[in-house]
């Protein structure tokens, strides 16, 4: 039977240009200012050529620290799992050494995501342990440049509401739109369109 | 601002053992058998405490060729979105150099998985290009281990049927559930229980 070379390890990395771009992020450390973070790392990792037009950033809530952030890495890591939010909370998760951001004993976290969570994110987010989350572009404005956001209803967000998640909609909602027809103009790959 | 350092890798692995659970297969190379498999490594996997009481097998539809296996590493590994769905389908774009299962050329694929999908992985699914979903455990059952499955919903369902993705529910679900019970006996970590 052909199954005896099977792989064993996958790997999940951000373009080197990221530690740069948080590197010289100067703030406010406030919703409007990691927002503003996200959506540059959506910006340019359509700029770069390493990714979907998606960027997420997790935050200390209390302090501001910023503790991890993601990109879209589908294409370059042939990996649809690799959506700029699941990228974050991943490294998140491997900062603070634990799977779950609700530890005891850790502070809580907020992720920042580009734009609306697609249904495997938002399950993503559910397990993860993040308790709030700020979104700038919609599902909608997704949609536009082509991408299919999957079965989330309103129901999927009430599920995690109903059980402590705060969400946030629509903040910089425009340049987070137009981050994303960055991508379609410069004719980006829309996997599973 | 204190964000010099952050982590730009995560590593997605197997545990060396499913190499040997793989190469012990002796079929029947049809879904009883391909669905054998995953619950082995699904209850190998809590017998070597390597995971959570979940394991998939990716197998070429047409010719029974095992692409990939998944099993959950998420409390190992500390990484919540490392379910056995997840880590299969990851470890199958892998093998076969795409972000898409569905990509011209390649065959189609069925994902084989010890418990039916929670949300995320249901997303995950709809994202992989996988054709085929067999399932063992139910969401009940899960949830009788004390497993949350999130927002699924028979509309979310509905999405990946409507698309074109087939499902099959609860095959061998006795043997698939007892190996979620054994996670229980073995007081395992149930984690967000």
């Amino acid at each position: 039977m052909e199954c005896l070379h099977l792989r064993r390890r996958a790997v999940v990395a951000l373009p080197s240009w990221t530690a740069d771009v948080v590197r010289g992020f100067r703030g406010p450390t406030d919703d409007a200012g990691f927002m503003e973070l996200a959506i540059a790392l959506s910006r340019e990792n359509v700029a770069r050529g390493t990714g979907g037009p998606f960027g997420a950033v997790v935050v200390e809530r209390d302090t501001g620290r910023i503790v991890s952030v993601g990109v879209n890495r589908v294409v370059p890591l042939r990996n649809s799992s690799l959506h700029a939010e699941v990228v974050a909370l991943m490294l998140a998760q491997a900062a603070i050494g634990s799977y779950t951001l609700d530890d005891p004993g850790v502070p809580p976290h907020t992720l920042y995501t580009s734009c609306e969570p697609c249904a495997m994110c938002l399950g993503a987010i559910w397990w993860s342990g993040v308790q709030r989350v700020v979104c700038g572009a919609t599902r909608e404005d997704a949609q536009a440049a082509g991408f299919d956001e999957g079965p989330v209803f309103a129901d999927s967000y009430r599920y995690l509401e109903d059980r402590g998640v705060e969400f946030v909609h629509g903040l910089k909602r425009e340049a987070a739109r137009e981050a994303l027809m960055s991508y379609v103009e410069r004719d980006g790959k829309v996997y599973n369109g």
